[in-house]
Formats: C-alpha cells, structure tokens, sequence
C-alpha cells in the first residue's frame, strides 16, 4: 500500500478540491439569483450578502449535492436546496454572533456582521436570510411537478432540523450549559441539535431529492450523523490546538467561556480517538455506493483531517 | 335608517365577539398541539409560549379563516396556515422588542420577552417561532394530497411577505427613517411592507387554500391591502391619542423616536379621513360575497373603530 496509498490519497484529494470549487462556484452562481434585486432594501441585502459572501467553505450545500451525486441524481433539482441550507447556517452564525449571545466580533477572518451593520441590521439580516431559505425552498417546490412530494418532504425535514427541537435548541442548550459542569450524553445532545441536525438534513435532503431508495436513505443518514458528530469535535480540538490565522476564529474561545466541549469533558487524546472511529464507521457506511460517494468520502477525511493526522 | 342601523351594528358587533372568541379558541388550541413535547429545550419553549400566549388578538390567523368562510371553504384547511402567521406576527414583535431594535420594556401591558427570558433567549425564541410557522406549513402541505399545490402556493407568498421584500425589509426600512425627514410614500411603503404584506398575505392563504377562483381573490386582495393600511393609520393614530392601558403599549413611543407616522405627515384630521376612505373602500369590495363575508366586514369596522368613532 505504502507509496501507492499516499499517491492515491494526493490524487484524490487533489480531486476533492476541484470538485468542491466547482461545486462551489455553482451554488455562489445560484444565491446570486436568488438574492437579486433588494428593491428598496439596500442595507439590509448588503447585510445578507456580507456574510453569506464572505469565504465560506459551504460544506452544507456541498454535502447536498455530493448526496445526490452519490444517489446518482440530477443536481439542478437539489440545487435550491443546497443554497437554502447555506442561508440557514449563515443565518445561524450571524445571531450566534451578537453581543447578547457568543458576542464574537471575529468570523471567518472578518469582522461579525453586528461589527460592520449594527446589532439591529444583524439581527434581521438573520431573520430575512431565513426567511428567504424557505421562500427558495417552498418555490422550488412549486415548480416540482411530479416531484413536489418529495421537495415538500425536504422542506419538512430542514424545518424540523433548524427549529425548535433542532438548531435552535442547540444553541439555546449550549448557553444553559455554560459554566455548568457538563457529561458526555449533554455535550453530545447540545452537538446533535445544534450542528448535526443541519447537516443530517443536508445529506438526506439530496438523497431524498434524487430518489433515494430506503436502503441508501438509511446508509447515507447514518454517514451524516458519524460526520456530524466529527465535525464538532474536530471543531472543538481546533478551538484548542488551531491558531486563529487557520480558523479564522479567536482561539481558545469556548475555554475561557468554560463551554462544553469534548475534549474538555473526554481528554484531548479520547476526543482525537473518537474522530477516528467516526470516520472509519462513516467510510464502511458509503462502500456500497462505490465511486460515486468518493466527494462524500473526501468530505469526511477532510473534516477529520483538518484538526488531526489521518 | 337611524335607529334600525345602529341596532344591526350592535347585534353585528356581538356576533362578531362570538366569531372571534370561538375562533380564537379553535387557533388557541391547534397552537397548543403544534408546540407540544418541548424535549428538553424547556427554557426556550417557555419563551416561546410566554409571547405566543400574552393574549394576541390573533387577527391575522382569524383573518384567514374569515377570508376562508367567504369563499366557503372548509376551515381545517386553513388551521395550519392560521397559527404559522401568529408564530410569525409574534417572532417579530419578540425580535422588534429586543434592546438592539425598538427598545421596548412592555408589549400588550406584559413585561416584553428579553425583560422576562434574556436578550439571548428572545432572540432564539423568535428564530425558533419563524422556524417552526414554516414547519407546521410544510407538514399541512406534505398532508395535503390533491391539495398540496395550493397549500405550497401559499407557503410561497407567505415566505416573500415574511421575507427579505415583506416585512423584515419594512422593519429595516422603518429603523433606518428615523429620525430623517420622511414623506408619504416612503411611510406607505414602510408600512405595506412591516404591517400590510402579512396581512394581506393572511387574507389571500385564507382565500386561496379555500380554492377561491380569480375574481373572488382580486377583491379580498384589495380588501387586505386597504386593512393593511387602516391597520397601522390607526396604530398611528393610537399610539398619540391612546393610553397605556387601551394600547398595552407605552403611548408617545413613535413620536419621541421620530418614526415615520401617517399622523405625523398628514397630519391627524387627513389621517382619520384617510382611515374612513379606506373602510368605505374595503366593505364595497366585499359586497359581493353577501353575508359570508361578515366577519371580514366586522374586522375593517373593528381595526378602524378602536382608534376613530365610525
């Protein structure tokens, strides 16, 4: 295996990158679309626009897309979507932001939208790009034809995951936690909700959208979920070992805030260890894909990869 | 006419308080069903709660089912529709409350939302409110059968009212004219925006998922733009000449912030001219409906008269 493996891997993940920035490129071509047009509303687009343009790696609606290339469906039809749930994680950031709640003025190496619009421009930026995910969604569902079951079921599914039982009670989870001695069911519980159920929706909503059958949906949700959980705790071990100039964030953050975190509640070598185990599992879940699950398969190595050697 | 006149209005007036109250009770309960099983985010479900059940009048969600009963459809339908424009109604109220925003310490003569809960829980509690409105839609539309078309239609119009062009658009637009010298077409505009969209979102889901055909729809569409307009007149008109106690607001507000009011360019005799226009207006586009369109007569008469003797 040894050279040939490595060779493989510089071969793969080289393709990776072409594939996410073309991928990229797409859905920065669709939000343009959608946005279009603020009639009247300047400031408030500008707002919008600040942070749903400013260098995100929308890993989200990468996923989609990836789940529908790896069901082996037509992209322009998860295409919506994918750009709805880039508006939802965006929208999430912003409010999370706020002085009243992570009152973080630094994100993805810029300064936080409140810094640049104000407290109240940021606040309904939010609002509006959440809004606008469901406007896109509910008429891409209006044109859906024969498929408008399926973009319904789609846009049941994104609601639950950022609502009331999902996203946003995460985050109101994760405040309740702070400064409060924490286990690992709690931690796992607040990450599930907070940054699981977003992109469990993702993955599933683009298998859904290509006509996923129920042994592939139950495959590929079971992928989500391992990645999920991987992806906040290579985040955690970041906000630990990362340097702001990587992450684009202040590190070091969650510490001083004494949030729950898994390397603070399982030790920094467990935490490593889980990552690990969560991308094997995530890898055995995508092998009967073959081929076209490789961009799900790069995604997972480059989550876990980013925070630790794999 | 005299005599007779005013005792139809009496008997009409309590025949509407009986519309209202048993209609209140039917969106009471739906809304109770819909936000059962908190799972453990029992703080922000209590947030959410603590707004959604402050004694709203609930006129958009009763707006909808009135425009349902004129066409003559059946009401269930609707239901859904109904408590999704409450929970949005009452996101915005939590979110215009909020420090950043309006600054408001009372809403409907109850200490506002971040008084009680925090800025950080308001702030998610009305995030989760405009998640959850979209959800309950979904669901209804995923339920809907041969009716999903309709029912997706209006989850489409009522994203754009809610959205980025509708009432968030107003609401950025209303912050950024204060203070400035503002004429009546940019009051109107703010206002069809920040009150009128979701009204006349309101009337025209009701009349749509109740199948109404084009005609009918016209004619409730110019009715909800003229309420829209009536209704923030005279919340113009009331937040000078009322009191505290009426309004459950403080009074005076608008004015010390140099908001943007009908009042305050027209000023108050054109503004309650303008108010009596618009009811004569809205109860000749509901003449051909007959006696199914009562209680959307008894609400123009209601919105206009708790400001201006009509």
């Amino acid at each position: 295996m040894g050279t040939d493996g490595s060779a493989d891997r510089r071969t793969v993940t080289v393709n990776l990158s072409v594939y996410i920035a073309k991928r990229e490129q797409q859905i920065d071509r669709f939000l343009e679309k959608c946005l279009s047009a603020p009639h009247g509303a300047e400031r408030l687009h500008e707002a919008m626009r600040y942070s749903l343009f400013s260098g995100g790696k929308r890993i989200r609606p990468v996923l989609a897309l990836a789940a529908t290339d790896a069901v082996g469906g037509p992209l322009a039809r998860t295409m919506p979507f994918a750009c709805a749930l880039e508006m939802i994680h965006t929208y999430s950031l912003i409010h999370d932001d706020l002085p009243a709640m992570d009152d973080d003025s630094l994100r993805r190496g810029k300064p936080s939208n409140h810094v640049v619009f104000g407290e109240a421009l940021a606040i309904l930026a939010g609002d509006a790009l959440l809004t606008e995910a469901f406007r896109i969604m509910a008429e891409a569902a209006a044109r859906a034809g024969s498929e408008r079951g399926r973009a319904v079921q789609v846009l049941v599914e994104l609601a639950i995951a950022a609502g009331a039982l999902g996203m946003v009670a995460g985050q109101a989870a994760d405040m309740e936690a702070e400064d409060r001695p924490t286990d690992l069911p709690t931690v796992e519980l607040i990450h599930v909700r907070k940054t699981g159920a977003l992109i469990r929706a993702a993955v599933r909503g683009g298998a859904i959208l290509a006509g996923a059958p129920a042994g592939q949906l139950r495959r590929l949700t079971r992928y989500a979920e391992y990645l999920g959980l991987a992806f906040q705790i290579t985040d955690d071990i970041l906000d630990v070992e990362g340097t702001t100039a990587r992450t684009g964030k202040l590190q070091g953050r969650d510490l001083v805030r004494h949030k729950a975190t898994f390397p603070g509640v399982l030790g920094m070598p467990a935490a490593k260890a889980r990552a690990h185990e969560l991308l094997a599992d995530m890898l055995r879940q995508l092998e009967p894909f073959g081929g076209k699950a490789d961009a799900l398969r790069e995604i997972a190595r480059f989550v876990v990869g980013r925070a630790i050697p794999i």
